[in-house]
């Protein structure tokens, strides 16, 4: 609490000297435990340089995901004004469900740097190298029926393609439901978990795994991270950000019932409308050409008999 | 465990003595053991017989909703193969949440002879007088998608009505989706709450309260029981194993795809087709005939436009 006071201090005061003195008198705390603090910064990964008269100056802040990173600067009207955040937890969707049962608001979030147990769709685990990608679990209580859930993971998928569009100048896109893909390599994954009623949702947890500077190595066959595809290493903090702004302003056009401007903006950003496509869901497997999302969230496909069909779950793999 | 053993063995000597020491021999344990155990199975109200030479004899059972009393001589395939008996709990869905989440397998059943903090649809409470009614919630791992969960509660209700049918010989009804009224009044609520991602079901509980010989004084205005309509006190655990016969049932035939035959003996059990009535929903209202309940449970509205309206949840009203 204290050191986040503390970088809160340097960070008001815009990258210039401080003197150890009026922080010590501004905090309540004595020159000694200003050092201390200080020390122990350092030792996250904060660099914090100190010159005699001038006092001290944070030249650099480590690139890791605590609420104080996250949260600065970052103006949201929902999502993430509360941030968990943990070095190593099992699977950051298991605590947000915790957390949820006990009553927690809606908006907050569970970050890792980390995971043991990582989780992905249909009992898949996500692999969640440390310090590498960003794995987090975002608590919501819409008013929904169960049945109008899928939106909500459509949309989360689109934050983060949007986001690794605005940040970098990667062609990402998504392929239905929820993967986000940079050259048809997986990049990200959504795992949306909810507690309901029959007629009401009590809460959904979305989990949202990003390989962001993980080297392709530590990755499964088939993914890619946008450090690999962009050449360069990016600033976790920056992209979490930017998803956390994305999903605060899709979940208030949900929240006032402009679906359809949702769904419009996913279609942009999907690569398998117009292809033939195999959805497969259990043993069953369906083949047609993808011509639509509807609002329901559902893939809509033209099959060879000349009818549509609605698809509602399933792995779609692109065929030539 | 003991005492279930002993409850086995005279259960399977049907009624008639048995010697005290068969017993001991049989069961491996001391003719004190014996004693001390058929003492204690006395205290809770079982009406054990000794005569010198003839040995003990089970003469009559109390009417506890436990494992023993429940499963004798229920042969289901799924339903209740495993039952946790409580004499209290705050709300055996919350038991039964917990277990699930634990991997409790499919069919599992919770059950309480009262609830401190019993829960109805749409966080209202549901009164839980002691030793009266019967508690219950039942785990199920359905292979579906959230969307279709509506089915389950349906023919959870339907159980319940179908159940008073045969054992009484009360009119039972079922007001959409999932009250039983007799003569109006709510016998039985079921909540349905699930554990779900957006295309995969974890695990569904089903949370049944009904009234059986519960006094008018003790429940709810607008409630009833069963004793209350019959003008006889009922057998609770007949009542419950009923219940669990027909779950069975029709869990089977939802699980081989026969949901249109459970709907249409839905619709043989409901009071509200043909009526006209209003359906309220947070804060909307809408009115209209009722005349279908389709195969994904919604209720079919003819509305005064002479369009169809399909509702999937709210409270209804019958109007006059």
């Amino acid at each position: 609490m204290l050191d986040d006071k503390i970088l809160n201090y340097f960070k008001k005061h815009e990258g210039g000297y401080v003197s150890g003195e009026d922080m010590s008198h501004e905090l309540g705390i004595s020159r000694a435990a200003v050092w201390k603090h200080i020390e122990k910064l350092r030792e996250e990964g904060y660099d914090i340089e100190a010159l005699p008269h001038l006092g001290y100056k944070l030249a650099s802040v480590p690139d890791s995901l605590t609420e104080v990173e996250l949260k600065w600067r970052l103006k949201t009207d929902i999502i993430a004004k509360k941030i968990y955040s943990y070095k190593e937890t099992a699977s950051t969707n298991d605590v947000a469900y915790n957390l949820a049962i006990q009553g927690e608001k809606e908006g907050s979030i569970v970050i890792a740097e980390s995971q043991t147990a990582g989780r992905g769709r249909m009992g898949r685990i996500w692999v969640s190298p440390k310090s590498k990608g960003a794995y987090m679990s975002i608590i919501l209580r819409p008013n929904i029926l169960p049945k109008e859930v899928s939106s909500i993971t459509l949309f989360s998928a689109l934050s983060v393609a949007k986001t690794i569009r605005e940040i970098t100048n990667l062609a990402a896109f998504i392929k239905w439901p929820n993967d986000v893909l940079i050259d048809s390599k997986k990049i990200c994954g959504v795992l949306t978990e909810m507690n309901a009623e029959t007629d009401k949702i009590n809460f959904v947890i979305i989990g949202i795994g990003i390989n962001i500077n993980t080297k392709k190595e530590l990755l499964p066959k088939g993914a890619t991270s946008i450090a690999e595809e962009s050449g360069r290493e990016l600033s976790r903090v920056e992209i979490v950000r930017s998803i956390f702004r994305n999903m605060d302003k899709y979940y208030r056009l949900f929240n006032s019932g402009h679906i359809d401007e949702i769904i419009e903006e996913y279609k942009e950003f999907s690569n398998f409308l117009g292809t033939r496509v195999q959805v497969a869901y259990h043993e069953a497997k369906i083949e047609g050409y993808a011509i639509d999302v509807d609002r329901n969230g559902a893939l809509v496909l033209r099959m060879d008999s000349g009818l549509n069909e609605r698809v509602f779950a399933g792995d779609v793999t692109m065929l030539r």
